[in-house]
């Protein structure tokens, strides 16, 4: 399977440490070598960038580990291809348009038998059963929503918690989904997730033998949450998703979560916070 | 005004000698220092690079310079701004998926007052007039051609012509759009092209002192069109577009032309050749 990974800062903040370890994951430390990508939010626009080389080698993932591109909203993926073949339309993030704004999605998996009716609002370029589903969730998002104007997250969670139930019953869909605004982050097996905020830690990649002090690029007002597939550092606390659960995630703050009721019952919540379905902050 | 460049080809072809021509006019040779991108069509897929610094000198243009990127279309531009602020969202190309297919599109000009209704399937993501006009298009093509799956530049040319030509009232329109197959170039007033084939000769670049030996990169069956606002060599036969005309390329071929009616009346057509309207080979 792949690997995920999200930023959300409440400043335009770079992920060359962050990319550094997770891209050592696409062929060195790890088995993710076919494919990567990483979209980067800001100012309304999206910057993507893919490549169906290994991110621990590919001339373009070196740029991206010695280049900071500042954005406050980041998605990146190392793919381990399960459906559809090793080749650029089948990388991920996928980009689509919606409201005037840019949405990428990337998704950690494998769904069976998922095939909805697609009306062309936004239909497929690769062959994924995950670019199926990012078309199928804006198709759906786009006829409940009919505005031309960007819907407010608070409005668009509790619709995405419930197309990413129905999409998770054909299988394994852990999937990072953004706006640029929010990042809506969803856990149908394995996801985790950290909050950096003053004061900032000497931070230990797990891939590397490499440290990074976060204090001196970070200021006090400074706020960031980051996802992961596998946590990244091995010093801070990263805290795992309960089974089913989406969180949303604005500018560095956990603003929106929910279990689905199943879950919860089952007694498989494993982090107590989790059980908060209301909106906590905007 | 900006800079526009089309690269079309029969096999994947890298731009970093033309790139580099070209991108001496962001900021070196030329005053377009206001942005640049490009986009590079193969697989189906789309990558587009988009920068808001100079090409001239901006890292990733550099690199983009130095890593050959190999595709059969590849669409780019270099910007002065005239409508909308210097910011990543308003820097072209610009991209949206209608199809199944990623549509790619720069544009060099002016539009005033141009204000079209839109409908909500294809929106603007920045403020400028070129992603109205390239949402408008594809928002009146989706309307015309209803199929999820793409039609063909045959039946796309005859449509895109007289948009342009509606468009192109509204001011200055000279605009290169591309899904990959097909490259639709507009010259509202000033534009050119080339065609290189066996023998390929050595090219002389006009913005540097460098000439590249075509022949080495190129067997005898490649064959490649090059569009440009400008000839972006001195010693190959770079033809004008006639001004309102049309050309759709394909594969290195010129398959289909049209000057408007009222052009050709005032004897304006510069190029014989350009009065052909019909399609002359797929």
């Amino acid at each position: 399977m792949c690997q995920l990974f999200a930023l959300s800062c409440n400043v335009p903040s770079a992920v060359t440490f962050s990319f550094t370890g997770l891209s050592a994951r696409g062929g060195q430390t790890g088995e993710h070598a076919d494919g990567y990508g990483l979209a980067f939010h800001d100012e309304r626009r999206c910057r993507l960038f893919i490549d169906e080389g290994r991110a621990c080698d590919a001339a373009l993932a070196g740029f991206l580990r010695q280049h900071p591109i500042r954005a406050r909203t980041v998605l990146a993926h190392i793919r381990k291809a399960t459906q559809g073949p090793v080749q650029l339309s089948n990388c991920h993030p996928f980009l689509r348009e919606w409201q005037g704004r840019h949405w990428s999605f990337c998704h950690n998996g494998d769904l069976k038998d998922f095939h909805p009716r697609l009306s062309g609002s936004h239909l497929p370029i690769g062959e994924t059963d995950s670019e199926r589903a990012f078309c199928w969730m804006l198709q759906e998002l786009r006829r409940r929503f009919r505005s031309s104007r960007p819907t407010g997250w608070a409005q668009l969670a509790p619709v995405i918690a419930e197309l990413a139930e129905r999409i998770g019953r054909h299988g394994v869909f852990n999937f990072l989904l953004s706006d640029g605004e929010a990042v809506y982050a969803h856990a149908s097996t394995r996801l985790f997730w950290l909050q950096r905020a003053h004061p900032f830690p000497t931070a230990h990649l797990v891939d590397h033998d490499i440290a990074l002090d976060l204090s001196v690029a970070n200021g006090p007002d400074d706020r960031m949450v980051l996802v992961a597939t596998e946590p990244l550092t091995r010093n801070e606390a990263w805290r795992p998703f309960a089974e089913g659960e989406l969180k949303v995630f604005v500018a560095g703050e956990l603003v929106w979560q929910h279990v689905p009721q199943a879950v919860m019952k089952a007694g498989v919540v494993r982090d107590e916070a989790s059980r908060t379905t209301l909106a906590m902050s905007a």
